[in-house]
């Protein structure tokens, strides 16, 4: 019988990998002062459709219980976040910092890099209404990925703005906030869309004053402006509205001090403008950011940015937020194709093998040697030949093979063979838990 | 809005436990040597029905997904493990032992100790038919609890043999596999009952060449041995079959074996012979054994035994295997009450303040500390007053809190304050970096 599709096994090799990710996450955030939380791993359904509409429910693992409760597969972390916070918002500790490393689950047809069950690290500030809050992300996201070994080779980090298009569509007279939603989503798929689709989608879309062919090649010329003047540059041939200059002059320096943040952070060789980044969800209000392998076939490995208006949205209460997720999938595949996530599967410090006299003898030494934390196994059952235990004591590959014999009791000593230089001496009990405890202190 | 009943959230102190829990559970299986794996937490119904009967989906958190697949969150993991076993059994290495920590998943009126969702600490022996893997498996789960600090005085381990009770089935002539499938069933649930109610079952199963009061008082008598000696003078009461007794005197120096081993790995002061556990799984087919707290109020913390049959009934393959499962639930309330299970949520080790000037100063500061993995925050945002910033530092109580001013920037020095003496000194940073590094020596 397989596994659903979509969802994966993890034998051991795999699971050490996935652990790998795991703790080198789980390290950087608390370097960063992020602390943990999770939460279930299924909601009500209603917790995600109140923040995305009804149409998320296609996209996710719905289903009733036998009370007739709905209710889902979380496929994200944030409105969980969102509802756990909620509990306590008046008092909460402002910023507050906060991160999970969880399963999700989308409803969709698996492909590469894309399955229906998989690892997020989310990071999350709360609480924190300054830049501060999008150079610390921003910064723990490129820390986590150079955590792995990781360059600037391998990736960069494509850095847009919400209210720079939103200021952008207000030069042509576009404010409606479902028109803005609605061309936000067009521009986020504008790369991957011919020409003539967009175009047809503007027309449909823009106010009748507003020349779709102007608008769409101005809108590509900003799209690829890579510096503040560029951008600067391309608004001013589009309005002289005084009001709108300053706005637009205003944010830009915001930008400009959020880069400069960036910099000091140590992230300026990993930072660019890149407006064509909009970001799919619709919660979205200020800066948002993806992480890109580099090269033409760059798939993204994180994403973020700020979201203001959700927790008011969900719960009464006005509480600005910053956040990003990174998936496992994508990353440990950019990984192992540098050779860079390394099989942390361990074998064992030790294999205890015994003439069948002396079982009782290795048995307590087996557990001595545990208690101190070393990684121990030994024969089992009926292989009472020590050549057929040493047999399978090799397959295990253990730092050390410790021969138990009838001979060398009497004098209290042990054989102890070292696998990694094949050398065999006879030591007591004692010294030999002395030379395990050295090779660690070398190790550490 | 709530989470979903018997689901929990994780706040970071919880979260904190709960992680704590992980690692020592982890810790120590690898000390014997078990290798960790992982399986999806949905799989096909079937998987679920195949070993265990359609009448399990009452239990689980079955649903279809949107392609008509039924699916289930998973309730226990051994199916789990045989699947992905399954696919290689016949080049398995022999032992295989293995462990996870996952979450799982029923359907039930959540109540004290019993959620809908729950994390266990598995692990299985996996190709061994002798009684080392009972032992180890016993002794893992023994040290287990220990790691924590829990004692003799805190759990138990109550030893039964599924067998012993077959060949007392047998004294009485009952050897039909339905029948004595459904006597230890009755047995499972003995104390819970009134006796009125179990004979009248007894009544409805036992073959009418037996006496139900004979039956249940002798089976009374026998529940309650607590020696091997009791066991056989029981069975001597029964049966003078040569066969019969030869079968029994031959199981019981295998039990004789398995209490040696216990003794020899330290468990001695943990096992008690008690012929009144039979576990409520089907699977079955030897030694079986509960770990429970000590006291009238005691609760299962962990339970299992060998399972001879279900690999080769789900994939037609022999293989024998022995395993256990340990719940989150039961053990954190045992910990929470002798406070063994420290809030081991870490507050940063530094928190770094400054004058505006200083901000970029500050700002690389923090990012030379986190590389050298020390958890640093640092002030966010638009406190421009220092006093404003201390107050919040002291907020998260780190380790120390350094103070950069533009006074001491000129001789290149912070103040460095320390918040466990309340002493504050004036050092250079690489002075001060080298403070941090050696209190981490010590904590070490």
């Amino acid at each position: 019988m397989e596994s659903l599709p979509g969802f994966r096994d993890f034998e051991p090799s795999a699971c050490a990998q996935r652990n790998a990710l795991f703790y080198g996450w789980r390290t950087v955030a608390r370097r960063f002062g992020f602390e943990e939380f999770d939460g279930p791993i299924a909601e009500p359904l209603e917790l995600f459709t109140q923040k995305s509409g009804e149409e998320i429910v296609n996209q996710l693992f719905a289903f009733e219980d036998k009370g007739g409760r709905k209710m889902a597969l979380r496929p994200e972390m944030t409105p969980s976040l969102v509802r756990i916070l909620g509990k306590s918002l008046a008092t909460l500790k402002k910023p507050t910092k906060l991160f999970n490393i969880t399963e999700q689950f989308r409803y969709e047809r698996p492909q590469k890099g894309r399955l229906r069950s998989f690892y997020q690290f989310n990071a999350d500030i709360v609480g924190e209404p300054s830049l501060s809050a999008e150079a610390e992300l921003i910064a723990l996201a490129v820390e986590s990925l150079r955590y792995f070994g990781l360059t600037e080779e391998h990736f960069y980090v494509r850095l847009s703005d919400r209210q720079l298009w939103q200021l952008w569509l207000k030069a042509f007279g576009i404010t409606d906030e479902v028109l803005v939603g609605g061309i936000l989503g067009l521009l986020d798929k504008w790369e991957r869309r011919p020409k003539e689709d967009i175009e047809k989608d503007l027309i449909k879309l823009l106010p009748s004053c507003v020349q779709t062919q102007t608008f769409f090649e101005a809108t590509e010329q900003l799209r690829h402006c890579k510096t503040l003047e560029a951008i600067e540059a391309c608004f001013s041939q589009q309005t002289t509205d005084a009001e709108l200059s300053e706005a637009l002059h205003q944010r830009l320096s915001e930008l400009e001090a959020l880069l400069h943040d960036l910099a000091v952070l140590e992230c300026e060789k990993f930072v660019a403008v890149d407006l064509t980044i909009v970001r799919g969800l619709a919660y979205y209000t200020g800066f948002v950011f993806e992480l890109f392998e580099t090269g033409n076939q760059g798939r993204a490995l994180a994403g973020g940015g700020r979201y203001d208006q959700l927790f008011e949205k969900l719960t009464h209460h006005p509480m600005p937020a910053v956040g990003f997720a990174a998936g496992d999938v994508t990353l440990t595949d950019l990984l192992n194709k540098y050779h860079l996530l390394s099989d942390y599967k361990r074998t064992a410090d030790v294999f205890c093998v015994f003439e069948e006299t002396e079982r009782d003898r290795a048995l307590r030494c087996t557990q001595m040697l545990r208690r101190e934390n070393f990684s121990v196994l030994y024969s089992f059952g009926e292989a009472k030949v020590l050549s057929k235990q040493l047999k399978k004591a090799y397959v295990e590959q253990p730092q050390y093979i410790v021969i138990f014999t009838q001979e060398l009791a009497s004098c209290g000593k042990v054989q102890v063979k070292c696998l990694a230089d094949e050398t065999m001496r006879e030591v007591g009990l004692e010294e030999m838990a002395e030379v395990l405890r050295k090779k660690r202190k070398i190790e550490a």
